[in-house]
Order: structure tokens, then sequence, then C-alpha cells
């Protein structure tokens, strides 16, 4: 096991002009190797996996859930010029989509700079696919036509993840827990998949110009996700820096990542993004389009708009958020609030309707921007731009008009063929929050819920992944299907490195934290594996099951430092006299000497004891619990 | 407002020989000064707060708690040789207690190591009292009693901290929570916190031999308390390190710390925790006892735990705790455990149980303990020392077993005048977590219940603050009334300064997510004035108002660094053109400047647009939903 000594890999095969990618993590996470198992029902669909090999020959290796693609297979070579293996293209092409010329990239997509500060665009060529007019395009039509795709059987055998091997206790374990009115089944098959997404309960955001996509499910009935957001702003950062960003996300276990950018070079960063990425890339296409329009919210208008949203689509775009519940009737509802409009989409929609005393583009257009998303099988994420920005906002009127317009304009999506999911707050206290998602399911026909947080106090900047992170289990707990990350950063900074990660590893806690609550059939393998290596004092398995195997690792090493120590059974929180773990292994030596009969006598005193006590006080003439003071 | 440039300082007033303390950090948290309050029934009571003024005229300066004792006052001299000024002094000699020349230290209670590696005891000077047989000594008997003591009346306005500035909407905002059956009044009252201890619902850990402390109340009518352990091990740390994670852990917010000491030096080291301590310090009497003994569980008995009993409460310390719930008869139901026995003093005591084969001492001589603890009011913490070490092991029958037992205990120790508290778990998913709080509840007579975490999943090593900080705040909210911290290091090495700050202020957040979520009625005060700050963009007043403001600071400096912007209207999250809130203040000032018809007429249009449009779906014969799939 000298691998933890190895850092992890710093490739670079890509062109080196300014700005440009010039290499990213790869690798595996130390301990775990990158496995890819062939489905029962496609043996050409391979479904990556993590798996940990444990130090101890009576327990087999534990599975975990993988979205970080190729960049951690061992000794992978990465060319980030040509992007990644195109796992769908097969799949597509099967589809028959029309190939069309595109729309040509102009100087305005890229924020109009000079040829001299442009970050090139990735040369990864790849057909523009888009779907005529009545041919079925997205995968909620094929799911309501009865078909299985080759996405659905992807997602099953991804979520089914260690299920098999819990075969025996399966039904047990999976009523140990606490579901608020989910139908998470014992075994996902296929056709679970397909209903589920026909339900309009799960979607796999999965543009048909995304071939790279390694393809996954968000919605209540399977395992809970997180989203991680990068991207640049005028401020700062560049495109290196993004695809990073991104490979640095999934890396630590991001499901989907959010392009937020606002910058310069949008279009160009976006291309390296788009094409070595194999999770699904949301977008805030409103940002780009106000881009185009020289930062000036008034001046949007429908055409920049479509034309915006043709672009990223093309450019294979997995998920839209489009903030079209921003009325023009709800924004006197935030005039009083004490935060207003936190949502940089829903202010610059509100500004838009407020100015020109108009209803938002985006809900009169709906239809049409419906028509242009199925065509790619853009996922809607239908955007809450009144969403509470304090405690104080939570749960108001802004907010849940906004969300019952939403429930409305979902169903408009579903008859227009697309996958939608929601979003919501933000910030709420702890007594607020299934309100929340209670009305979310209720109004939205249980189309799946993807919130931020919510933050539970705003009394912590520097700390907000932790006052969301609570927030988040508890949503994702309730019945949220995806959970956007918060970094330490929010409210004061763009995120680094660092921060990226404890993000993510914040909202995976958070994620996990929900499937055990709900009871979700294979999440609690991984917590007894660990729990198992604890107490064994496996250390080398405790830190490679581990949501961060190098920091708990490093943790370890900053107390006892020794490589006798990993074998060592005791730790430096209580010294080899004092651990407790090392006493109840001789105890339970000892327990499991003693006959039945010993047992039978111990378990009959501790009846008779409390039996015996409890006379004794009602002989004294005391009653269980003393009587309120005068 | 250049305070925040100034370092904390570092005061060495103290004596330099080996391992004692030579200085500790002083100075006010940056942004805020120490007040103290004169009480209205006695203004001879003062009783400190921590003040942070605002930049704008338009709001008062924010008051809040604060635990953080004398060393956070502006430019003060610590001098650690002589203790804290004893505020207590005269309130206790009122009460005429024996004064007794106190037990003899001897080696053993240093771990008999030589005098050259002796730590020098705290030459602090303080007479040894004890109460005599019949003569009331602890905060419950006087509260039986109909008395109001001096400590009573402090903890009273500490607690109504905030609360007189929201008189006008106290009841609505009261009203916006959900307590569980707590039971929070609008404003604290000395009797209300004479009959809540009566009642056995609060507690006051004060021994009569910590004249320094400054009291403070545990109970769930009262704010939600947390708790930070610090002490040295056989493995690692000493004296000077240890009271310095005592004043810093205080600073950031610790309310009653615990003093977890198992290594060398134990008595001495204590000495120095004790005099200067301004709040309530905790010990587990077994881990001294076990020293005395060399080591092993079997060689303990009655003397020994006595004579430790009656040389720590000597000292001052405030609250034991005591795992007299762990029953031979229980032993056996751990052994089919994933982790067996997690907690040190739980294991001591069942190794002890099966070796003998005989009834726990503890349990045996409860009565005795009791009578022993009265005489200094020292309180109860009636450990759990059967807690779950993992997800598989929550609310077994080990565990409830115990806590049944504990609730006996908890009736016998009040028919003994005593104060208790109930410790509890540890490692529970979230929908087992409320299961706990009810049960203690309901077995412990409503006995303020005092968790670690606990922990919602087992998998994140590293990151254990976290995964507990999730399950703390839930139970907070629950009815817990003080939860125990645990830091990033927990399972894997002991914490260092940073860890300590980390776990605090994680606590902090989860015990005021819980305030807020109950429905306190001062909670909200502060983050409504954060709210205000980021939202008018006085960057200072949300640094100086946060859980944490060097580190707020330190982040937003990051990425803007220039002293210009912390004055700028935008941040570089989103820069100037798409700060959302930026936008809002203009939207605000347009809406304002709307008349009211405008308003009602967009209102109305809110809700016509609705119906309209539920209208248009049912015209073209669609259902609220679409049908599911076949």
């Amino acid at each position: 096991m000298n691998t933890h000594t190895k850092p992890p890999q710093q490739n670079a095969e890509s062109i080196s002009r300014f700005g440009a990618p010039t290499g990213v993590t790869t690798g595996p996470i130390i301990g775990s190797r990158k496995i890819y198992v062939p489905t029962p029902q496609d043996p050409s669909i391979r479904v990556p996996f993590r798996e940990v090999a444990l130090t101890t020959d009576s327990e087999p290796a534990v599975r975990i859930y993988d979205p970080s693609g190729p960049f951690t297979e061992t000794d992978v070579t990465i060319d980030l010029n040509a992007g990644l293996p195109q796992i769908r293209r097969d799949w597509l092409a099967a589809r028959s989509f029309d190939t069309v010329p595109g729309r040509a990239v102009t100087a305005a997509d890229n924020g109009n700079i000079s040829p001299q500060q442009t970050v090139p665009a990735c040369p990864a060529e790849r057909p523009v696919l888009t779907a005529r007019d009545g041919q079925m395009a997205t995968q909620y039509e094929f799911a309501r036509a009865g078909i299985v795709t080759p996405e659905m059987i992807y997602v099953a055998h991804r979520e089914n993840l260690g299920r098999a091997a819990m075969l025996e206790g399966a039904r047990e374990r999976h009523a140990d827990g606490e579901s608020f009115g989910a139908s998470v089944p014992e075994f996902v098959t296929p056709e679970f998949v397909r209903s589920e997404i026909a339900r309009g309960r799960a979607i796999i955001p999965a543009n048909i110009n995304h071939p790279e996509l390694e393809p996954m499910a968000i919605g209540r009935n399977f395992l809970v996700k997180i989203n991680a957001n990068i991207g640049n702003s005028a401020v700062t950062s560049g495109a290196a820096e993004e695809v990073e960003k991104l490979v640095w996300a999934i890396r630590w276990g991001a499901d989907t990542v959010m392009d937020l950018s606002t910058g310069r070079n949008i279009h160009n960063i976006r291309s390296w993004i788009m094409r070595n990425s194999p999770v699904p890339i949301g977008t805030v296409p409103i940002y780009q389009a106000l881009e185009k329009v020289g930062g000036d919210p008034v001046k949007l208008d429908w055409e920049v708009f479509k034309d915006t949203l043709i672009e990223q689509a093309e450019q294979g775009v997995d998920y839209f958020t489009i903030h079209a519940g921003v009325r023009l009737p709800y924004v006197p509802l935030t005039a009083s609030r004490v935060t207003g409009i936190v949502s940089r989409g829903g202010s610059i929609m509100a500004r838009w309707c407020l100015a020109h005393h108009k209803e938002s583009f985006l809900y009169e257009r709906f239809e049409e921007i419906c028509d242009i998303m199925r065509r790619y099988d853009v996922s809607f994420s239908l955007g809450d731009g009144l969403r509470p920005g304090s405690i104080a906002d939570a749960n108001d009127r802004a907010q849940f008009a906004e969300l019952e317009t939403l429930g409305e304009l979902t169903n408009v999506a579903w008859k227009k063929g697309c996958q939608v999911m929601i979003e919501g707050p933000g910030h709420v206290p702890m007594h607020k929050i299934k309100e929340n998602m209670d009305k979310q399911l209720r109004e939205c026909g249980e189309a799946p819920f993807y919130t931020l947080g919510p933050l539970t106090t705003d009394i912590a900047p520097g700390y907000d992944h932790i006052t969301s992170g609570i927030g988040a289990a508890m949503i994702g707990w309730y019945g949220c299907a995806m959970l956007c990350y918060v970094t330490p950063k929010e409210h004061l900074g763009l995120p680094n490195r660092d921060d990226v990660k404890t993000g993510v590893i914040t909202y995976r806690i958070a994620a996990h934290a929900a499937d055990l609550a709900k009871g979700h059939p294979a999440a609690k393998i991984r917590d007894d594996a660990v729990s198992r290596a604890r107490f064994d004092f496996r250390w080398e398995d405790q830190f490679n099951l581990a949501l961060d195997p190098d920091t708990a690792r490093a943790y370890h090493d900053e107390t006892l430092p020794k490589d006798a120590h990993k074998v060592a059974h005791f730790c430096s929180m209580c010294g080899p006299k004092f651990c407790s773990m090392k006493i109840t292994q001789d105890l339970r030596a000892e327990v499991l000497a003693m006959g039945d009969n010993e047992c039978a006598t111990l378990e009959a005193m501790a009846s008779e004891g409390m039996a015996a006590k409890s006379k004794e006080f009602l002989d004294k003439g005391a009653s269980i619990y003393l009587p309120a003071a005068p």
C-alpha cells in the first residue's frame, strides 16, 4: 500500500496558449481503483465504480458510486484537446438525429474581447445534432413511449451499486428509515428508471450534443446527488482554472457541475468544459445573454436570449436554469424583504420586468423555450429567482408565489416533452425546511427538487458550507433529489481549489446522511465497512473508505506519524491504556466465552434489577418523578 | 476601525517553569467590546456581554452572549498565578459553608512522576468549602426551597439578552418556531430560572469551590449550550497547552469545558484550569482513578473512586461524568455490536463488572456518590457508557437499557438534592435522532440532555465536526440542552488549536440554528443584523457580527484585498454588473416610488395570471398532472 505516497499526476497534453488548460489532476483517489462493470442487459454498456480493496480477507472490496470520469483511471493519459471518449456516440447515432452546421460563433459570444486576449476554443470536433419536429429526442419522450434507452440501463446499474451484496438483509434494512413517501425500490431496474422518468419524478440530464456524458439520474427515488458550481467572473479566474475545478470537483464526488461564468471568453471556456466533462453541465443562459447586451438588464430581449439558448444547446449543455417564474406582479412582493432578491437571474429579470412594466419574456415565451430545449434534450432547471436570501425572508409570499408558477410551468414543459427539475432555496431555518419540500412536491407533481443548501442561519459567513450542510442533509432526507453545494467562501469571495473540495465533501456528507435516513438499501454498506475497520484498528481501510482519504490520513499522522502506529491497537486520542475499543475487544472475547445460561441469567438480572429498584422507590412512597416545586 | 489589524495579545505574567502556563490569548474579538451590565434585582451582580457596534446610525449595537470571561476585556492583564476574580466569593460566604483543610495531595494524584517532571500547581489559594449534613448547598436545594440565588439572578439576565429590544414583536416572532413542547418564555426572570431548576429541567453547574465561575444554565428552555473537550493524554500535550485551549475554546463560544486528561500531572494541570476558568469545568473522575491503580480497570474499587471524587470536588470541578448506568447485565448486550463499547468510561466499567462478575460499584454506591457531590454542589452528568459508536449500533437495546437506568438514577440524585443532566449519543442516523430525544425526556423527567453530536454517518473521518454538526443542530431543535462538540480530528488524533476553534464554531452554528428553529425570542436578532449588513454592503458590520470575524474578513480579502472594496457595492463572486443585491436596491427604490394603486394592480394581476393560465390548460383538456405512463 505505497500508493498513497504518490501525488496526483499532472498531465500536460494540451496546448499552452494564453488561458487554455495545460493539465488537470489525474490518477485514482488513494486506496481506490476504477473499475468498469458491463450491464447484464447490454455488455457493451460499461458502468464505472470506484473500488476500495480492504486489508482483511474476511470482507469484500467496497464499491463506491463514482462520477469522476476517466480522469481517475490508473496511469490514464488525458488529452484535453481531443476531449473524453464519446461513450454515447453509438447510442445517439442509432436515433438518426439531424446533423446541422450549427450556429456561427460571434465575437459577442466571448464578450467582444481582443484576439490577443481570446482563449482558443477546444479543438475537439463534434457534429452538432438536433431533433426534427415530431422526432422523439428527450429521455422523457422515450420513457413515455415505453422505450428503455441505453442511458436508462446505464443509470439503473449505476444506482444499483452494492444492493446485490445485501440481498439477504435488504428488506429488513430498507425498512430501517423514514422516507416521507419516497418509493426507493430494493433493486433498481431499467424499467424502474423509465417509469420514474415517465412520471416526471426523475430526469437524466443528457444533451444529445454531449456524447462524452456518463449518464446519471436525479430523482427522489434515487441516490441523493450533489452539484458543484464553477465559473469565472468579471473580477477573476480563467479557462485553465475552470477546467481543473471541474475535474477536481468530480474527483471528490460532484454529480453535476454548473458553469456560472459571467466574464470574458464564456463561449470558449465552455467548449473546454463540455468536451472534457463526464458529468452533466448546467448553465444559466441569461448570464451570457446579459453579457451580449453590455450588462444592462433592460436591454435584454427574446432574440438575444433565444440565440444564447441555441448557442449553448449546440455546445452540449445538459440543463439550463430558466428563471421563468419571476413574474412582474411578484416583484413588489420583494420590496419589504430584508435581503430583497438575491438570485442573479432573478434580479436581472425583475429589473427587466419593472423597467419595461411588462410580463417576463421568459414566462411569455415559455412554450418556445420548451421547443428549443426539447430538440437537444436540454433539461429544465426552473430557477428560483425569488428565493430567500436570509432567515427573515424564508417561506414568504414572494418565494411561494414563484414556486406555484414553477409548478404551472412544469406541467407545460412536460406537455412539450421536456425533462424538468425545480430549484429551491436558499436561507431557511430548520423548522421551515419541510414546508418547502412538501409544497414543492405538491405544486410540481414530484418533479425533482434541487436546492441550494438551505442555510439554517445567517451568522456564520466563512462557514456557510456547514450552515447549509445541515439544511441540505435535512431536505435531502425529506425528498430533495439534488443538493447544490455551498463553499466556505459563500457571501465572501470566489472559491479556490480547497474551497471546492471542502464544499463537495460537505455535500457528500449531507447526501449520504440523507440516503441513510431515507433507508436507502445500499447506503449503510459503506458506514458499516468504515466502522468495522475502525473497531478492528484497520487504519488503512478506515482512511481508504473515507470520503477524503488524504485528509483522514494526514490528520492521523499529525499526532502519530510513525508507520508502526498504523497497525497499533490504539490512537493518540486515548493512548493504549484508555482505548475503549481495545478494552471492548477483550470484553467481547470474554462474553463470547460465556455460556448461554450465564448470558440468560444476566439478562434476567437486568429486568429484575430494574423492577426491584422501582419497587424500592415505590415502597419508600416516592413517585417516579418528584412533584413540581411550589 | 483599525482594531482588526491588531493581533491577539499574548500576556506572559505567569511562572515559566517546566510545563506551567506562560501566557494565554487575551483581548477582545475583533470588532467587539466586553461590557458588564448590572442586573435590576441587584446592581452588584454584573453580567458580561460582547457588544458589536455597527457602522450605521440607524441600528443599535448588537449584544452577544459571551462565555469568554475576563480574557476578552480590552487591555486586560491576566495573572494566571493569581487566578481570575472571585465574583462568587461574597455569595458563597453568605451561605456559611464549613472551611476545611482539604485532602492532602499525594504523588499518585499526578501519576507518581518524578519531581523534575512535575508541573507546579497553580499558586492561587482558595479556601476549601464543604456543606454540612442538612445544610442546603446545591442550586437544586435552594430552588426547591423557593430561594432565588445570586447565580439564578445572574443567569436570568444573561439568558435574557436582547429580548427587551424585541418587545414589540416578541410574541409574533416567538410563535415562528416549532419547539416540540419546550416552554421558552418571552422574558426570563430569576423566578423562572428557579422554577426550572426546581423542576429538574435545568441546572447551573457551580461547585461551591469554584468562586471564579460566571454562572450559566443548561436546560431545554434556555439557549442551547455547547461544550468543548480539552485534556492531555498519555501520548501527548501538557499544561500550558491545556490552559490556552480552555481560553481559546471559550473565546470562540464554548459554554462549558470538559478536562478529559488521562496522562501525568492531572491534578496540577487541573488546578491551573480551575483557578482560571470562568466557565463550568466537567471531568470524568474514573479516568484519574484508573491512573491511580496503574491503568488496570480490574483494580478499581470504591475507595479509590471516592477519594478521587473528593479530590476533584475540593478543587472546584463543576460537573462529573459518572457512568453508573453501565450495569453488569447490559454488558452482553454489546457483544454483537459492530463497534462494541466506545465510551472510555463505559468500557472501563464494563471490564470491571465482567472481570469481577459483580454489579458496578458506581451503581451500587450511587446514593453515597450523591451525598459526596451534594456537599460541593457538583452536578451529575450521567454518562452514556453504552452509547453507539456507529450507525449500525444506534438506538439498540444496550443503549436504551442504560438510558432507562439513567432515568432511575436521575430520580435518586434529585431525592438526594443534586443537580443532574444526562449524556447522550454518539453515532445516530437522522431518522433515529428524535427517538433518542423523546425517550430521554420521558425516562429522565426532562432533566437536561447533553449529547455528543450525534454523528449522522460514519464515512467521513476528518470531517466529523460536520457529520455531527448536522445531528447536533437537529437534536438541539428537538430539545437537547447542551451539545458536546466534535472536532475534525475525531477518530484520528488529538485536536490542536485550529481544530478546537473549528469544533467550537461548528457547534455554535448548530446551537444557534436550533435556537432559531425552536423560536427562541432573541435568536433572530443577530441573523437579521447580519443580513441587513450584507444587503447594505456594510462589509465591516457583516464581518464583526459573524461567529468568526477573522475568517470572514480573511476570506473576503483573499479575492478583493483592497480596502476600497470593503465599501464597494459588490463582491468578487458576481462582480459589479451581476450583483443581485445592487440590482435589487435599485429595484426597491422603483417599487417604493410606485403608487399603492399600481402595486394593487400588479398583485391582482398575479392572481389573475395564475387563474387564467390554469383555465387555459383546462380548456385544452389537460389535467394538472399528466397521467402516469403505461
